[in-house]
């Protein structure tokens, strides 16, 4: 199978993370795996939901939602039917999980970290650039706490790096990181979500058409861990640029 | 790790398939998993919604839901809420593509399959319990539609059957068929959906505590294939039952 | 008219009251008239809302629903429609006004008491069943609230029984306990609800076809007032049993 | 007991009948009941609803609502909170049993007649006023039909008049149409809606404090069936007003 | 361009302004432009919402609605649709915004003012209909706060009076206080707030045909001004009646 | 009074109009006034609603929203809240109604354009650099159409162009396009949309503290009349500019 874009199987599309996007946002970033694009803002409050008060611990929430002319057609908004769809939920509920994997709610302290991840353009991996864009704008909106001093200084509210990729089956050929056209095509289609060090933190996989075997799952797991392990030093680099030479918001 | 009810790590829980519970259905199974109590009904109707008509092909869909009380303290309806959850949207998905994976739509024609899995009473495990006694409700519910000339003769809408079971890492042991109990304690929890010939339908696992490695992962996914095999023998037996010997509806 | 299933115009259907259907609620029956079977869950939690604390007296109320297969066909779910209809309004607002008219509030104390009927099939009198069963899984919450230590020693919550039951006349004929069969077909439709010392707590009598006149309303009355003797009985019976001869939870 | 305003036990409340109080509607009446004040407004559509297309028969449906300062303290707009209470349901479904109980639906023809009955100042009893009123209103609804030739000339659709009332138990005394102050403390309520030849179309009767015995029922079917033959006259008597000598539209 | 009405282009239709319409709101209007009719229930009670407590000042707001039979087909309820219209929010939010124009929210004291603006019949104009009664209901609430002690003597909540009256272009003619059937034609529609004293509050222009140029909108500001001159006179004169000469509610 | 930018008070906010900011919409522009930035994607679909097949006319409609972190803290979403608030409705409103002042229904044929106005970021005047940009992203879109066939070669549906813009008064001086920080201090805020032949579309200007005069009118009018009148020019150059040398997608 020879792919639309001339990648290799393992190769991950062009990847592309802009901090500061956002200017209110404590952290913000536009990630962008080929033509997906999802705008990641990191929102930090100081105080925790009443259920929390009193407990010396922090809290990380997530939600993803796509604009309505994200996709090639398009789609009814979700604020005007009154209702959340289930896939919306499900995403969201994805990328809250990933992220706290690696947060030390402690470490933390009693404060809010809300991400919001709204997909500008979606062609496929909306859920894995989130969660990849969504990691690099909290670090951000952590920093931030720390200069506001809502964060103790020594703190070391992250524990990790996360990061998520798509993997799936076309015509029997494992890939990496699908586009919308590969992703609609692929028999079993997998998100996995790995920490910087190489530890998995949600591992989705689904038989679209034939279910699959073992082997096949393996070797799924190879792909991803290799794709998460690329998008992990992408995050590091990223986050290595300093303010000054970080791009400006747009 | 020893475990309250005293089960080998690889041992599932007393499971039960009663079926034809229900006298309107044209499928339905009380499945139990241990104290885990799941209603499912199968509604097999002619026609299919709009959207497919005319391409002859059928199609399978699944509601999840719990009892306010199914549940050691009471939860608020979701019908009085206004709004389904995103945990209830999840579980829904989960067992439509669990059961659609094993149905081939075109040998089932232009007639929908509605199956209905209603918690009584939970105690871990709801969602692996409710595919598994889904499947169930849907053979009967396809025998059914046999008799009424709904589908034809010949056709074998069922590709397969379809099982499922969670499993978890607890104190570092990989144990099968969490309970609530130790399902609240877990640190990493996997739910894994197999068909009876042993291959993967979903696989969905994910760290609550510590993110896990490939070797947890491949003991987890070895722990669930042989739950699987399992609860297919056991489906296998309760549909082996004649008309005559199967337990009446209550 | 003979009816279909040959019992006499003043004859109740079987009736089956199993107590304790449920593991974690403080009180819960599955009851049956003939084929419509609801299970009654009540539960008892410490404490009042808001608007009652401090006045020491506690709170009774009721939620009705219908599983989506309860019925011949399959009804839509109203948490996935998104609003409660008005049957379920009406009749959630019936078993709570009935229940309350036997409670004695400043007995009962700061205490909350919330039933759940949940109708799992449906075949005429589901309003009625409810409240019978309600009454029983309420009692026995009673009395783990009184092992509790929630609730007085010497508190008297229950001031007597209450138990339902729907009369009708069909061809001109007045009948006792009608299944859905009859239901339709009937003219004149009522629930009665009686208290066990025999006076009235509700009376809804509704001309379906032609109105009716006062004969005929006297006659419904009196056929009701049988029944629902003979319901107190059978209710008495079934809280007689000492947990040791009570059927287990299924 | 002697009564606030000094009426006899079985008096009503001074009861008006505005014919035509709106200029667009086919038919309205705003109608009072003492300081209960209700807007009826009858809207005739030809053609009836997808279920009921080609049956030669109409329908007849009723909504209820109250304006949010009807009351002596302002409630909130169900439009505003999103969502429709229980109370409200159950008026509306009763009012649009009692109008299709003397409705000939075959009379009518495939025409829809829907009723709206909105309380601009309630003191108790708002849903028999609004059932009295409704009456009227439809009567020249349907008129108006007759006029635009949607029903046919020799067409009877109305079978009886129909009317309400409430009565209820105070201190002991047996009292007829209550208003608020009273309602709020009968320990026995009950509405009846009666035909103008004195059958009985719905009997709701609820014990509020302490359950009533029989006798106390007799005596308050008897005060009701009092109260609606006085009202049937007021609504012919209404009817009878011609065009010419009606009250214009205020 | 003649009239239907043969009212002069700078007239305004017949205006009826019936305080006390209600016997519970602390103020209250039925106002009448023509057949426009809107009652204005303003309701005082103590407090404010729990953002403002504390600052010593009140809080003003107001809700619209309109009947479904207000208008010349039935429209249906936006409490049984479950969501409120755009139409709606915008005219609450126009009434709201010109009422607190005039008041003087220190000289209320922690206060809370409800305007409810119900249309009970439509014919154009009912968003300045509104903001024209609810002033003068608004003022007898004031007076009703002032009699009760809950606002203090000398303080003046009121800076001034406010009314409201729309103009637009028909067939080239600007034309003052527009009917549906006008308002259905015009080029131009545009609804003016002003104060007793000449002064804007609220001024919105909207071609519905042709753009308008900057002559046409000084001339229909002209036209405004001295139709809400007239206004404010009327609205003067009906809050000089005494209580004694006031038409009675009704 | 100067401004926190330096600007003169007659001097828009630095503007950009990036043409083809999606790959998928048939028209896209990402449009900014100083800092606020809304994302305008023009959907052009074939055939109209129901309502109105068959009339040889097409539709154009709007809706407006904000991203959670669009502000400089975090709103919750009118997805999640189940509900579109009164402000989103209204400029859903103006935006559509602006557009369809310069389109011409019968030149469009049965087509419909839909604009999604999302607001990334706000800083003041969102709802009318969202008309600004909408109108670039309508433009684009109804070439795509040509392009397509679905509209006629020689069909102007584009009458004119249009384009909008903020004035307020500011400590008694007038000024054009208001950042947040100005327009929350304004005592008039005024949105006014011109044609680009210099008519007016809408005037909405609203008294926020002291009510204002006609003189003060007529200076913002003016004020806003030379704001539309270069944003009129810079639609028209972003316009100019061809396929090859317009920015691509980002």
């Amino acid at each position: 199978m020879s792919r639309a874009d001339n990648r290799a199987a393992d190769e991950l599309r062009p990847v592309r993370i802009t901090r500061n996007w956002l200017d209110h946002a404590e952290g913000s970033v536009l990630v962008e795996f080929g033509r997906t694009r999802v705008l990641c803002a990191a929102s930090l409050t100081e105080g925790v939901p009443r259920w929390l008060k009193g407990q010396g611990t922090g809290w990380a929430t997530a939600e993803y939602a796509m604009l309505p002319r994200a996709t090639n057609t398009r789609s009814p908004r979700e604020s005007v039917k009154g209702k959340i769809g289930g896939r919306t939920h499900e995403i969201s509920r994805l990328i809250g999980r990933s992220l706290r994997a690696v947060v030390d709610t402690k470490a933390l302290g009693e404060n809010t970290l809300q991400l919001d991840c709204d997909v500008l353009q979606a062609d496929g991996g909306t859920r894995t650039a989130a969660i990849t864009g969504a990691y690099v704008a909290m670090a951000d909106a952590l920093t931030t706490g720390r200069e506001r001093g809502w964060i103790a200084k020594r703190a070391q509210p992250l524990r990790d790096s996360v990061a998520a990729v798509s993997v799936g089956i076309i015509d029997g050929t494992p890939v990496l990181d699908l586009p919308y056209e590969e992703d609609s095509r692929a028999e079993t289609d997998m998100n996995v979500v790995m920490t910087g060090s190489g530890a998995f933190v949600e591992v989705q996989g689904t038989a679209e058409g034939a279910p699959f075997d073992r082997a096949e799952l393996d070797t799924l797991l190879d792909l991803a861990a290799g794709g998460c392990r690329d998008l992990a030093q992408l995050q590091a680099a990223a986050l290595a640029e300093t303010a000054d030479t970080a791009p400006a918001g747009r």
